[in-house]
């Protein structure tokens, strides 16, 4: 089974386009510490989640003890749930295997994100694998993905509409096993990507904290099979007194909204 | 004292701009472990390099036992001599922090290299500290740099230009801390990057395994001084039967050529 099917069959089954971010960032947790790290991630992994996605760089904070804590969060993640590892990785070819190597078999995480930036040959160890997914960055839900991201190219077309394009026709045209990274900040870039691109799932952050809509994100950016958006929601959850409870409310607002355009 | 006053320090004191590249790939392990991953760079650690370039990815792929040996090899490094630790991140803001944190705190290194496709506000948390180095990519040394980085832009210009004058004309105004990757197996984008940054310091793999030409390399792209470009070499000394002697027989190479320009 692939990633992409994977992931299908879990947010049918679930009826859930959400998915919960696993950021222990040190100024939420009980403990600054990697065992901090680790509790803060065990109480928020629950039932109503379509998938998970723990964001390396707060372990990797606390060094080769916040990577175990990492390794000990995913051993907790219940096989049929797909793992997102946001880790941003990208790098020439013999690195990115590397990369590959510790994200698909020492974490068996089942989708890794990854930057466009050195092209599509440090893409390829992550792409090769046709069981496993990759979210590739095109249009970020941060101001500074105005910087590169949008810059207009002489046929008119902004750079992350290029990205998406490349992708899809080239870097992931064999297995077709790629995602992309389109924050729910920019809903004008969103549409225009899924008007190239029907089919693709999106990765879309940017909701809660970030200040995304979330209405005009779906309105825009769901597929006609009211899929095709994964939506990661963080601090919006790890911040609730009661996170499951939120990620049930945030669950119920997404399908309220996909049941209501 | 800054990561460039250090590294110009180092240069001249040591009279060698040659970069040791500390790639534990599994394929040169004699034991394909983190212990492994360690002792081989134990091995390569000597006197001649005016810097050590670990690569993150080499490690991480054993895990935190890896991650470990990260921590142990660069205890291993002398305090006057400038670590680059290659792992090529780049988030939105508050990620990115934690991996400054992890970079420059936890393991102690000196610079980074980032990447710059999530724009200035990712790249901050790497920058805010002025004793730091941020190595931003720029033109890396792949094929696959044409995807993306050599894009041409309207103004005629391709996106790596407009990477490197963004760089320092904006996101590393205050401090002036960055550098930037730039292959040696581009000597034409090179030659334009020096043209348009006289003063600033290139690190500039594709020495050696990846076919660049040292020659030409310095030729466009030293600095007046004879300083300004970092050359990272991995395989090429790590396979060496004797590699402190061909970290020696390099260096020699390097100054041979800067004299002779």
């Amino acid at each position: 089974m692939s990633f992409f099917e994977k992931l299908t069959k879990r947010a049918k089954e679930i009826d859930s386009l959400l998915c919960v971010g696993l950021d222990p960032h040190k100024s939420e947790l009980q403990e600054d510490s990697a065992e901090g790290a680790f509790r803060f991630c065990q109480h928020l992994i629950e039932d109503v989640a379509c998938a998970f996605k723990p964001n390396a760089a707060f372990f990797e904070a606390y060094g080769s003890a916040g990577w175990e804590a990492l390794q000990r969060t995913l051993q907790l993640i219940p096989k049929e749930i797909p793992i997102v590892l946001d880790a941003k990785r990208g790098d020439i070819g013999s690195t990115s295997e590397a990369y590959a190597t510790s994200a698909f078999s020492t974490l068996a995480c089942d989708s890794i994100t990854a930057s466009p930036y050195l092209g599509g040959d440090g893409l390829q160890p992550f792409l090769k694998d046709a069981s496993r997914g990759v979210w590739v960055l095109c249009k970020t839900s941060n101001p500074g993905s105005q910087d590169i991201q949008a810059l207009e190219l002489p046929t008119g077309e902004p750079l992350y509409l290029h990205v998406a394009k490349l992708c899809f026709g080239t870097w992931a045209k064999e297995h077709q096993n790629a995602g992309l990274v389109v924050g729910a900040t920019d809903v004008d870039a969103m549409e225009k990507i899924r008007a190239a691109l029907p089919d693709v799932w999106f990765l879309s952050p940017g909701i809660g904290a970030q200040g995304g809509d979330l209405a005009k994100a779906l309105k825009v950016g769901l597929r006609e099979d009211g899929l095709g958006i994964l939506l990661p929601i963080s601090r919006g959850i790890s911040k609730a007194e009661n996170p499951k409870k939120m990620a049930e409310t945030f669950r119920a607002e997404i399908n309220a909204l996909r049941a209501a355009r």
